[in-house]
């Protein structure tokens, strides 16, 4: 495996979206540098980002899905460059399934690895956050009402990360997975969904590349409260 | 800033050690290829690891300082390549004043950052964590009974790093800070220090290339006990 491969790049931390740090700040066209497939949330906290075969897409709240340029920004992505160390055929799981058998099947809980699941999917349920305006609400007070769209035999691509829990804070602990169906039209932060059958992939990271805002001076003043973070990531995230 | 000084690269994680995963998985060789000053530990546990001016050094048990070839292997190390933003001289400072000192004088609570401080110490004082041997005892059993070194008007450098408390057990949260004289014959993990005169230097990343050891099987199967972490690490590293 190339290095290339064994690493996955972060922009921002999940920790800085909790205060309300959704100012924009690294573009897609930096990310797209570091990986061709990915997942994270745009400027403003507006919508889901979704990267596949290094195109990037905006799953909005008006349930449209965006191809977005590279003068675009985010405060908060992952990405890496997709070339997977194992590939299996699987049929009839549920989201459950597919978790617990990477887990079971790999050695890799305690670093990072890449999930991509392509194929049929009898049932796809998403949320995406809302847009906000400045002054930005904390996370929890911004994702409070978050529209949920659902979609059945939709033919599409699951990305995105298992993080170990040691990284909570930093990433998602645990799965963090986006959507994005093959017509462009239906994506998305999944809640659940049920396979019928597809290629399911995994690629575990020799590396964490973790990039912060350094010149962003919001983030850099932000006197964070480590004590609730996960109470508020949890409510927000899950 | 070139892009290389704006990553502090670390290899394995502090939580690694609290079980007792002491087996080097990285050589110095290739950590230099990341960094030219920087801190650690050794394999076994076997005493504090000093870099400074792309050179690395071992303080033992016994109070000796080891010049460490390129084949010697660590669990944990952290390293990054010296090129300060920001290099100040100071006077008649205890440790205490010099840690206070930068987080109110730099905007880097938030992020990673090297500390150096070459100059004239009254009064240094160290531990040096004492060789294991297998099977290894957890980090807690470990650094129980440690030698501590004393040293006065000593001139040499203090190396390390602070890390935002969003990374403790990844790194040890806050600061981290080693030692070595000029002489080469005293050093170790820094326990306090007087300082009389010297050159603080500080150094923000905008990245942390964390790297796992994704081939030591130990590591992979290790089933971390996230609830004990900071408890453990507290008692070990404070």
């Amino acid at each position: 495996m190339a290095d290339k491969a064994a690493t996955v790049y972060q922009h921002g931390t999940l920790s800085l979206l909790v205060p309300g740090l959704f100012t924009g700040t690294e573009t897609i066209g930096t990310l797209l540098q570091h990986g061709d497939y990915g997942i994270g949330t745009l400027e403003h906290l507006d919508g889901e980002l979704i990267i596949v075969d290094g195109e990037a897409y905006q799953a909005s709240q008006d349930g449209l899905i965006h191809h977005l340029p590279a003068s675009q920004t985010v405060p908060f992505a992952t990405v890496h460059f997709d070339q997977p160390r194992s590939t299996v055929t699987v049929h009839d799981m549920h989201q459950m399934d597919v978790e617990r058998y990477l887990l079971n099947h790999y050695p890799y809980k305690n670093v990072f690895f890449a999930v991509k699941l392509t194929g049929e999917f009898s049932h796809m349920k998403t949320r995406v956050v809302p847009k906000q305006s400045q002054p930005y609400p904390p996370l929890t007070a911004a994702s409070k009402v978050q529209p949920i769209f659902e979609q059945n035999n939709t033919h599409g691509t699951v990305i995105g990360y298992f993080a170990p829990p040691l990284f909570s804070g930093v990433a998602v602990a645990g799965y963090h997975l986006h959507y994005l169906n093959d017509q462009h039209d239906f994506g998305g932060h999944i809640l659940e969904y049920a396979l019928t059958s597809g290629e399911l992939s995994i690629q575990p990271f020799a590396a964490l590349h973790q990039h912060f805002p350094l010149d962003n001076e919001d983030f850099l003043k932000q006197n964070f409260d480590y004590g609730s973070l996960d109470a508020s990531i949890n409510q927000a995230e899950h």
